[in-house]
């Protein structure tokens, strides 16, 4: 029951989110090809934030279907998660707005981090509260895609703030979404069984 | 379980932009019938959206209704279905915002002809999953509707890209809308039983 | 199954209209109270739009609390429903801009008209449905509110739309919502048997 | 049954308004740091408000789980609790716009003191409904917390309306919501029992 609350309040919240950068594709006012031709850096942020977004649904999805328990704590680090994901609409506009110049990628990618922060927080409060032996233990294994995102978004942070390569701080953020968003079927085999 | 929250997070999407659309109806500051008056585009437009976004909730419940699993692969199915979804909003306010001009119509129509192709490409992993036995390929049949929708899109892009007759494509997703409200009494049939 | 999901979709739907109107509360640049006092129109209409929002919500959520079966054309009168109470922000954005102007007035009473068939059609095709002996149909009773309000919503709409009152027509709105507010008894007790 | 749907609408209510927060804080057009700092009311307020509605939440997600009967009062004073709550947004924007103007802070706390006495209303209702023996009256206890809470935000109104100390008015504001956050051991023992 407990858990059912927190799933539906954290789809809740992370519909509007995602939703919600919806609105800053501003409706153009031309009616020819070109003036669509200014959203495209909107266009291309919504599209990578929106697969980081499903990133995190998909992920959190496959982790509560593991978990048995919730305490207060856990509903407090989802609330953490939460916040630094209910940030991704600003950072994103700022990042569109100016054309992808090298600190808004920086602050994109530290409201990145601190969500995955935030998910590894989660994630260790429920282990801890299911035992070594758990569904979720085995589900993540040595959770390597989750070691290697803090150090990349760490990376592309250092590459825009710095000011050396804008383009390669990108290509990290997309590359970090396309290593999360193809399928993993170790950990589908312990959710779904032999089902799939 | 997974069904669920499947389930909870598209209705909390789609209830969200079936919803954001109304802000586009911003609220005139004279007080006669004649100040309502320059709405009637986006009032036109709305009642079309939200008249096929009513279609995609209705037929996504209907085939969910006959899932059994899920797998990672229709997450994603789902999540990409909902991306062109949520472009609605933005392509409903060109159209509006530019009197159904040629332009507008056409990308209105490649919205919905990528929402038709997505929601093909869930319906085709979801028949893989459950095989030629399951409910939802009864249900589905020779599936005319979901055919004949794509082809008609295609046919209303043309027709307005080339500035043929924006009438008739604007007809055409009118008529599309209409085909997909009547009720489908074999479909309901094979779902609800006798009971109807 | 069916009717948690239509149930899931029109909660969506409802808290979002309900909490989108508060969008139209605009926040004043001033810090004194003086700066608060061109709001009043939008607080009060806020307030009653609120109340007939939570009125919509709590006797679907009764009637929904005694359905058994759905069909595809309650799904449908149901989403009708949700249409003319997805106009409600901007019906109370027009009244609140304009002080309460005769045609605003005019305007809400109908959009209020409308949700009330919508709501009628819902009511009766749910009884068709499930026949006289239903728990509904013992609930309903009479239906004295219900056949009262579109009464009282017609004298509301001619007394503004004619410029005879808008003050009446005002007063049959908040009369009408607090002839919902309270709480009827009868139908509770068909409901929740004993237990209150 | 009816529990669900009261949880069910109250989570998204919430999930709305603690998302639609973030749409005041607008993206600002320059692209270096100086450019952010402006916007750092908005998002101390933001976070502020976020943890405020986090604590609503978990609260009612908290008192919900011992509730076994709904009455149609509850019902109401549930809905009269997300009012005073869907106003967070705008009296957080107001604060953040003015940089806590001593009135700002006057109409934050007011906002917090009538949440405060709906939740007050609702959970006197339920404990009603349910009986001195109830796990609720056994997980409130004496309820200092609860009882505490007003007399601050009062103390708050009162220190910011005559202009005292604004920099007192808002410590109570953040001292209020530490007090909350901090995990209360007692309660979750009733509740979640052994298992943690």
């Amino acid at each position: 029951m407990t858990k059912n609350r927190l799933e539906a309040f954290s789809d809740g919240v992370l519909a509007i989110i995602i939703t919600i950068m919806v609105l800053e594709l501003k409706v153009p006012h031309g009616t020819e090809i070109k003036d669509l031709a200014p959203l495209y850096p909107y266009f291309v942020s919504y599209v990578l934030s929106f697969i980081y977004l499903g990133i995190y649904w998909n992920n959190h999805h496959h982790m509560m279907h593991t978990v048995k328990h919730i305490s207060g704590g856990i509903l407090w680090a989802n609330m953490h998660l939460l916040f630094w994901l209910s940030l991704i609409p600003f950072t994103t506009g700022w990042m569109a707005e100016n054309h992808f110049a090298p600190l808004t990628l920086t602050l994109y990618g530290i409201d990145l981090l601190m969500a995955a922060i935030a998910y590894f927080i989660l994630q260790t409060m429920i282990l801890k509260l299911h035992g070594s032996e758990s569904m979720l233990k085995k589900a993540i294994g040595n959770d390597l895609k989750g070691k290697a995102s803090p150090v990349l978004y760490v990376s592309a942070i250092v590459l825009s703030y710095f000011d050396i390569s804008q383009w390669a701080a990108g290509g990290i953020y997309v590359f970090v979404a396309l290593m999360w968003l193809i399928p993993d079927k170790r950990i589908e085999k312990v959710i779904y069984g032999n089902k799939i």
